[in-house]
């Protein structure tokens, strides 16, 4: 029987590329989406686009009050930065998410005895979340180690991050190379109400960069690009 | 204006004790409590209760999906033991839960600005959770720390656990002291329909116990005690 991992699915680029990792690792794989009232939530259907095309064991999308993240721009009327030009974490930033992503993501895990968990953190064309990080990612995966049955028993759950240290360009090549389908994905944190990509907020700029640098189109359509 | 401090709060006898604690050293309090589809759903009504005793400034209660959480006697159809004998961790560990409760906790506290985080956890007079040893709010105080952008602006939210190394007998003492009326608390997993406590199950034994040994009468109702 495969292993089992989990993994947490945005409906971006990033994971999907990491589910196609797992699946070429040899992992059956259990998709983890979470609806937490983001602006984008056009990034849902793209997660079950998906969890279909990897054929997922399973794809569970649950939902976090939205009280528990205020003051960001995926979450509340602050607008979402569209110049590319700011420097510190910008307000799209919402506050522990990955942390509470992780968090979910273990105990699922442990309940369906998983060993494994991808997450499509990158920190090298970012947008500068400091829970993106390989510091980060190191200490929650102790966190988990310390506070799991299983990782108390010498067998904890492997956070895996294994676009850490890739360029979004790197990512999308890694992608191409094991047929993930960009066009089913979705990054921008303020499409249209038809979908369509603004093409200018942070999101969009790096992927659409990343695109050209891996001398590919991206197939996505955009309102400007 | 007071400091903010959030409460992880499940109506038992230690986050009792820890709301009154925060009250005590000034904070404005924000209980947090999550129904998890836990068989003693009983709880919740006595998180109402502490979180109006001690005039919350809130009190947020937010569901969990019960898929998140597997395999324990707490969410699942499996026996909660009621020998008083078992060693390791018992069958009442939820997979990967405190480290999911202090995760929305430091996610709601970075929302609302607060820098403080209670948790009711105890390492002495416990049931032998991993995620209730000091290693482990270390752990996860480190990855909450690199995961928010306060912690990563020299900012971080303290997760305190004041409660960890008393005794249980220690904890009633101390919340005696802080006029917490322990009545309306709840602490058996295996309640009756009507509220009663079984008195028999690890949590109502170690409770009793401590009442017992610190000279005091438990005011709850028990099936037998």
């Amino acid at each position: 029987m495969k292993k089992k991992a989990i993994i947490l699915c945005s409906g971006g680029l990033d994971s999907a590329t990491i589910a196609a990792i797992a699946i070429d690792s040899g992992f059956d794989i259990f998709c983890l989406t979470f609806d937490y009232g983001q602006r984008h939530g056009r990034e849902i259907e793209s997660a079950r686009a998906v969890a279909r095309l990897f054929n997922a064991s399973k794809h569970v999308i649950t939902k976090i009050d939205s009280s528990m993240f205020k003051g960001s721009s995926l979450t509340d009327d602050i607008p979402v930065p569209k110049d590319g030009a700011f420097s510190g974490v910008p307000p799209t930033y919402v506050p522990a998410r990955n942390l509470l992503f992780i968090s979910f993501g273990v105990a699922w895990a442990e309940s369906i005895g998983a060993r494994d968990l991808f997450i499509g953190v990158n920190a090298v064309d970012y947008s500068g979340y400091p829970d993106c990080r390989p510091q980060f990612i190191e200490a929650v995966s102790r966190a988990a180690e310390l506070g799991t049955k299983c990782g108390d028993e010498g067998d904890p759950i492997a956070i895996h991050a294994p676009l850490s240290g890739l360029s979004k360009s790197e990512i999308i090549k890694k992608g191409v190379s094991l047929n993930v389908d960009y066009s089913i994905t979705h990054s921008c944190y303020d499409p249209t109400q038809e979908g369509l990509s603004c093409g200018l907020c942070d999101s969009c700029r790096i992927r659409l960069k990343a695109f050209e640098e891996a001398g590919l189109k991206d197939p996505l359509a955009y309102v400007r690009a």
